[in-house]
């Protein structure tokens, strides 16, 4: 396809230049190139496809080379690339080197974080808005406006509602754009989202012609409000809203209005875009305008695997069997066995597989909305109550509810089970969403388990060992990969502490922490090609490690090597490396690989392994490395080995 | 003093017992047992004092033995230990063995969690009222109802606000006492205080008796509602709250009403226990009430030291000079330097020191309230506009912002600097408030640089340190203690990654991490008696670990022992064990001394550390050991150690 006008977009300032009744055709060439593209490599669709018109009026209106403009999640920020110069890079999106799918400050200076959870924009953006105070970039009269664009499902999050109760109390032009599409990833969730549909309905411009007045009267502000008002526009005074929610929380608040009115948007800035206090505009979208699928059906094509468009027929590509709908499916079983289990997830039921648990078994599943702090408090609360729950959250999640983790549920004692998907390494989500962590943060909770799944056999068999562990918390990680072919169909049950042999061998043993046990059998096979014999043994467990293993593999002199999907910070390795320090092991004949110290940006999983040196054939490399290594010096050198990666 | 009323309450039984018009008889004996423990011992005071009659009322209408009661921060729960049998224990508060100063599960049946991180009772109820449903312990008619206490600094928490919204969704009895003082520790923050402060002054009961029927109507549930309307009392219907911000959150708003009027709120809990329905009653009290000095000062009597009360002079000792005003004043001359230095505080100003910043320097040091959160995102935005942003929070707190140090601070590479007051163990406050956990969350950033103070001289260089450390965020640690005599008042200037010697030795080098050398300095002197040679450094930073130093020792075949006020689990000592597997460094002499992988609970602090091993004593022992036995056996037994610590 060629986008003629969008093609000349070098930069906001191309915009500008433009006509305004050109924009329209401008905003359906920015749908035509993400459809097209997302179509290609998937990515996401209809949270783009639904602020087209407000990016357009946005850096139509404001100067974002001066003025800040902060995204939350930024599941919605391709337009805004599109119309910072970044048309070249679209094809290769998500892809290693190409367009990250969040914004990204390495791209483009125009992005000002790397996002990708929600709820943080309103408190960056108020950082900011102090600091370009402070450093002299903002005087009332002049310079730097901030602006920062949250969805309604983001706005409930915690940090953002702590956000904009600090943000109401900026004395300075603030402006929150609420992106009110009435859908977060899936249904929207919570009592605040049954407040916005009542809301949205009920509010109209004509309502409030004559109530602006009265509207400001409530607000704190005193005479600077009358003086604010004698400066609004016509059409800001008339959309102000009565009996806004966040108002209570200090800000002025304008709407809703119609997102996809160009002209009416661009007004609407103008208009408000130098209000010198704390405001909200409230926008109505719609999620996945411009194409009739994509309205249809917003969760499937919010982001989407490669599709193909045959007339009015949308097929999505279809993956292999992910390890979430292995989790979905057993969990299914697990929940059908025993009553007392309930599954929570936040904000993600496609995402985790939970929207299956719901559709079977509506009073035991449950989604809280983008709330991960909540959803670890109400599961410690069901445990508390005798209930079994098990919270599923993506590891890079379960980051926003660490100290949940810590005071309500480790402190309490309380088994609370943890069920982290994506753990590892993500690929096109890049760095703001690898599960890099979570073996580390987690094993520092006196009486945290910490276990794993290789395969859907083991998957089952870690499941049903955190069903019966009811004495502490227990957390289980698996990947955003395709369950493998399983080495052990009939795996044995989980025992704590233990790990399981999977294939024997006497040079050298592999412990490889739950997927990577994958990745060590195929290394074995070719090392076995080139005359090395190497065992691999499923570790299972980070929290207790087997030390009775690690201790005879020590005693017998074989070398060991770690390998885990996680930085080598704290991590697998390190408890192997503890435990053997804490009865005094030897381990010098222990080695570590893992993730580097280091950030890892989108890409193929498959690349990202090879990068970080944790797949086949680096796993394959550095056991060849150290046997030869070995076979020239008698004593052999311990190291934590990572595979170069790109700065 | 006697306690002739509270003596005779070994339970709530008995206190349903008494008669209405002995109440306030008990409410006076409860406010003195809990003054006079206080001004001995220390401990919270106004917080307590504010709810007696609060307290008095809920345990008199509702049966906790069957109902849930969920404190959140728990600074309020005294009057309730004293309710439910635990007058015995208050002499011995927040003392070892004694009574916990939060709620403590381990004490009593009556405290369903130990809390004392603020704004997760209301997350966790929902849990329970969930979970207490599921297990068939509840029904509209019968079963456990369910009611949290907060106040109202923490109900805008984000965790609290978070659990709002879903509580708001539940279709049951819920009943949220918002315990509106005005106050936090210090001032209230933010936008949503300055609601509270109209709200309260413009509502009275009056206002309301014609639009009970009208609040209604705002609120979802149609028909039920009505319902609710008439098994409600004359005096609910009254009270009902008109545009209270909470109803957006799908709570029936009801207040506020006057918290220490017992007869009016035993007569509001009866009418509304058993309403089928999420409700917030908000309730005003007056934090310190009872008597003149902590009414009047309540922030200091917040939770004091001993005082003493000498006619109407009362005066609070004073301990030595704590590494906080260290802190404070180091920081002044910071500030007063470099006009980019910024101060925030999430809701300790006191506490962190950051009172006499904010003071000093209004426009550069902030309180956002307890939202540590939106603070570390705040300082995130600062630094992305050029500031340099110091973020004082204490050890425990920051666990609430992991997700923020990862994604908006570490991710970015932004300069935000951490001072962690209150680092290792805190002595009276315990489990919930130790900083056991900083070194191992923070440490699995790319980039992150981690230090520690163990005197005045070495504070004022880290910060000086961290001032210029411009290329990515770095973390101070420092005690909960007193700032010791420096052993070098001209300690050399902070380097990245370059330990300090502090003294000599040539049997074993002592390793110390911030404020332990300074015991390591003690151990060292009683050993020098005792004809054993021990160097000891100041380690000064975990990441980068002084490898060069280590590798000398190790290569020197001098033992090393690594001290930290922090958990064994992924700490100092494992920074150094792994820093030495990464180049190959024979770990077998290198042996950890620091926090056991398990709870420690409230005592003193030098109790505590007595408990880890880590106080001089504790140290001398250990190297005694490791001496004698590496006198014993050529190869010296690699080994982390802990104390033997109650379970």
């Amino acid at each position: 396809m060629s986008y003629e006008l969008l093609s000349t977009i070098r930069g906001p300032r191309d915009l500008k230049q433009l006509p305004r009744e050109k924009l329209p055709t401008l905003a359906q060439e920015i749908r035509n190139a993400i459809c097209d593209q997302v179509s290609k490599t998937g990515g996401h669709l209809a949270p783009n496809l639904g602020v087209v018109e407000l990016t357009i009026a946005m850096h139509y209106v404001f100067d974002f080379s001066q003025d800040r403009l902060l995204f939350d999640v930024g599941h919605q920020c391709y337009p805004h690339k599109l119309l910072t110069g970044r048309l070249g890079l679209l094809g290769k999106l998500r892809q290693r080197d190409g367009m990250a799918g969040f914004p990204e400050p390495r791209e483009s200076d125009f992005d000002l974080f790397s996002v990708g959870h929600a709820g943080t924009a309103i408190s960056t953006a108020v950082g900011m808005a102090r600091g370009d105070q402070l450093v002299g970039e903002y005087t009332p009269d002049h310079g730097r406006r901030v602006v920062s664009l949250i969805g309604d499902s983001s706005i409930v999050n915690g940090v953002a509602m702590e956000g904009l109760n600090n943000a109401g109390t900026l004395k300075r032009q603030f402006l929150v754009v609420l992106n009110d599409n009435g859908m977060s990833i899936n249904e929207p969730q919570g009592a605040v989202a049954g407040y916005f549909d009542r809301f949205r309905a009920s509010q109209t411009y004509k309502e409030f012609k004559t109530t602006a007045h009265r509207v400001l009267k409530h607000l704190p502000g005193g005479e600077t409000l009358e003086e604010i008002y004698h400066r609004m526009g016509e059409m800001t005074k008339a959309a102000l809203a009565r009996e806004h929610m966040f108002e209570h929380f200090g800000l002025l608040c304008v709407g809703p209005v119609d997102g996809h009115d160009l002209p009416s948007l661009i007004d609407m800035f103008e208009e408000i875009k130098d209000l010198d206090r704390p405001m909200l505009l409230h926008v109505k979208t719609i999620k996945g305008k411009g194409f009739d699928f994509s309205t249809g059906d917003p969760t499937t094509f919010h982001s989407p695997k490669p599709f193909k468009i045959d007339g009015c027929r949308v097929e999505v590509q279809k993956g292999g069997r992910a390890f979430t709908s292995a989790y979905a499916d057993l969990m299914t079983e697990v929940m059908t066995k025993d009553e007392k289990v309930t599954a929570v997830t936040a904000g993600m039921p496609d995402g985790t597989g939970v929207v299956k648990l719901m559709q079977q078994f509506p009073d035991r599943a449950f989604d809280v909305g983008i709330a991960e702090s909540h959803a670890v408090d109400m599961c410690a609360g069901m445990a508390k109550s005798g209930m079994k729950p098990f919270a599923t959250i993506y590891s890079t999640f379960l980051q926003r509810a660490f100290d949940q983790v810590f005071q309500e549920v480790a402190l309490q004692k309380l088994p609370v089970r943890f069920c982290l998907d994506r753990a590892g390494l993500v690929g096109g989500d890049g760095a703001v969403h690898h599960g890099f962590a979570d073996i580390n943060f987690l094993r520092v909770f006196p009486g945290m388990v910490l276990t794993a799944a290789m395969d859907e056999p083991t998957l089952a068999a870690a499941l049903e060992f955190m069903r019966t562990h009811d004495v502490g918390p227990s957390a289980l990680r698996y990947p955003r990969d395709s369950v493998p072919t399983p080495i052990q169909p009939d795996t044995p049950a989980f025992e704590l502490g233990k790990a399981n042999r999977l294939a024997e061998g006497s040079d050298l043993a592999i412990l490889a922490y739950g997927f990577p046990a994958n990745h060590a059998l195929a290394a074995r096979e070719e090392l076995a090609e080139q005359g090395y014999s190497v065992a691999v043994y499923d570790a299972r467990f980070a929290k207790p490690v087997d030390i009775d293993l690690v201790g005879k593999l020590i005693k017998a002199g074989v070398p060991i090597l770690t390998v885990e999907d996680h930085s080598v910070v704290g991590g697998f390795g390190t408890c192997v490396l503890e435990a053997c320090h804490e009865v005094g092991l030897d381990t010098r004949g222990v080695h570590r690989l893992g993730l580097p110290d280091d950030w890892i940006y989108q890409g193929g999983r498959g690349e990202q392994l090879a990068e970080a040196g944790i797949d086949a054939t680096g796993i394959a490399r550095r056991v060849r490395e150290l046997l030869d290594e070995k076979a020239g010096t008698p004593t052999g050198n311990s190291k934590a080995t990572v595979g170069a990666v790109r700065r």
